[in-house]
């Protein structure tokens, strides 16, 4: 979360006669914070910084108990959000601003709801096939690609999360949201983690191998 | 498509005053996102989003039997075209575009066909070098690689898809090709599948190992 | 040190009107630069090119025998330092510059610090999160990618290196920073060295596989 | 070459404004396209692109036999120049320049010719350290992102190759070079050469593991 904001701050400190590269510089350094920040916490939590992955992960492995339970999924919301609020804190004091100032950045509209299912979809349907296919090895960097492409193809600039969509609130700057829009984006988030959970039952309908974890 | 097509308008729309750096966001999203969509669709399709990798897998595999069928290339082509067809609507959705707006970019002159052919040759080279050397697990950083750098090194930004070709006639933005451009890409991108697999022949004459698949 | 000067002068010199094109440029050529540099010394020396890291490396070996001793924790230190002083000298030379030019850039603040302590803690926690659990392997694109990420989101631009601090002062260019601000950000770097080492503590309790030399 | 001159002319020609987002364009192409091409001819020729690489290759082989002959060395030399001349005229066609058009772009100084010593060295000490590790299936990616940033670290963008410096004489656009400056530029280079390998027998001075072929 840090990395999102810090980097959305600085790159709008430094460009500020660009959007476009502002986008480039913050999606870059997304990236390549996202696949450290899995390999870090791989192997301690599986890496699950979202909790839609983590819904996915209950969901598809509750019947062979590979999965989480609905308890643990319970506790990970909440550390994705705190933690995500977290960082968002900490981005706006390492930039010597307010620890907390809400967003007034509203993004309500339908096509920035359908780009936050597309990326939603997406990064479920990368990660669980990643893991059904025994190649999660390869999900730090894969991730990180993704997700530095998805803030460019789609509308929404792919937040497609629901806890840093609730710590991006926190914050006034290059990534945050207004609160007010943030119910839209998780509920656009939860219809891309039905899409992409359904696309991966079509793709791979196996659970042979073990979730992301 | 929908990576191609949307992050492209992104750049454009927010990077108007330096089409360099629209390519380079672009680009950059085109390479990592194509790197994910191989991890994902690999194991289940080999991947081919390309109709003339799909030809080339039959021509090379057809004398063993390694490769797809006649009727699976026909298959794969028709399903290739209405994929980029989808997500080139996708993206104009995503963007609040009308769904369907054919574009007015002309891309039509013998430099640009020359661009495509050497793009479409050198993709097509790299594929099958590492089918053929039993290295295709690289397979997805290195064409997300090679299309990123291929965009700059040809004139033509390389397309080197037909399928990809006819989709970007969906949409009048930053990626768009004219209807009237498209054949003249398409005729440039079969030579090029010719001149790759004459390459590859020479280079890697065994098929001891199968194709990408 | 020569990688991150130079490219920072070379940054400076040719985008002269974007201070944030100046630092992707930067941090890209760094990221990289890092990568391949410790492919070459990873065999060699542990490719310790920060006394941080050293330290680390023997506070968290020094029960079961597995890390640097302190007399060569002294020894990598002065290498280090001696190094990175090297490495300004160098990249000053080679873009004509006069050998040794003290920077007189300004790098005093709280949330500075702040930043070096996170940059600092991330990186620590990085690299021995990966030598204890095997995956020292993908250090050189790990490391190079986190730091190519943390130019962008700590507020410092993520020194991170006590040497590095050192050997920048020796160049009055885009990486520069006064020796006057030298003390403030290595004492933040010693803090950060302790919360990154406790972190990784609790994350990572057990030390069977060795430190990353 | 096609690939380092036609992204130099296309990243010329798109951001006219900013000689810092040309090499950025321009560095990120060539060092995708550089990992690519080495995953093709690796398993052919061992993608020996460069004479000073075949040269250190014999040089570093001669006495066990590993290595090029003196003969392999000037057939290599020879179809190395000749790719790098066919290169440039193929870029200046894809782009609708003549042929040939020698540079006019001067690049002769000692800070470049320090430079090139500079990246010379290094591209030898990686691809033979890596080498002598048995981890040259990391090169590709190693010496693709080597360059990348040595296009910036180095006041000279990091030529590092004669054959690809005759190449660029070819060519009056962003990547070349006059005529006059080449003599220099391949002295620096052979001077690089000799550091690279000198340092490599420091590092490594065993050559259990074959050169990378």
């Amino acid at each position: 979360m840090a990395a999102v904001v810090g980097s959305g701050i600085m790159a709008a400190t430094l460009s500020p006669d660009d959007v476009g590269l502002q986008l480039l510089e913050n999606s870059v350094a997304t990236a390549f914070a996202l696949g450290a920040l899995i390999l870090v916490f791989g192997p301690v939590s599986g890496a699950h910084f979202n909790p839609v992955v983590s819904a996915a992960d209950w969901f598809l492995g509750r019947r062979d108990g590979t999965g989480l339970s609905a308890a643990q999924l319970g506790g990970y919301a909440v550390a994705q959000t705190t933690g995500a609020i977290a960082g968002s804190v900490l981005a706006n004091l390492m930039f010597d601003l307010a620890a907390v100032d809400f967003s007034g950045k509203d993004r309500s509209a339908g096509h920035l709801w359908l780009g936050e299912v597309v990326a939603t979809a997406g990064l479920i349907l990368l990660i669980f096939a990643l893991a059904r296919s025994g190649r999660s090895a390869v999900a730090p960097a894969a991730v990180g690609a993704y997700i530095g492409a998805a803030y460019w193809f789609t509308s929404s600039t792919s937040f497609a999360n629901p806890a840093v969509t609730i710590g991006r609130a926190f914050t006034d700057t290059f990534a945050g949201i207004a609160p007010g829009s943030v119910p839209g984006f998780i509920v656009a988030q939860l219809v891309g983690l039905v899409v992409g959970a359904g696309l991966l039952l079509v793709l791979y309908p196996s659970s042979d191998r073990s979730p992301v974890r």
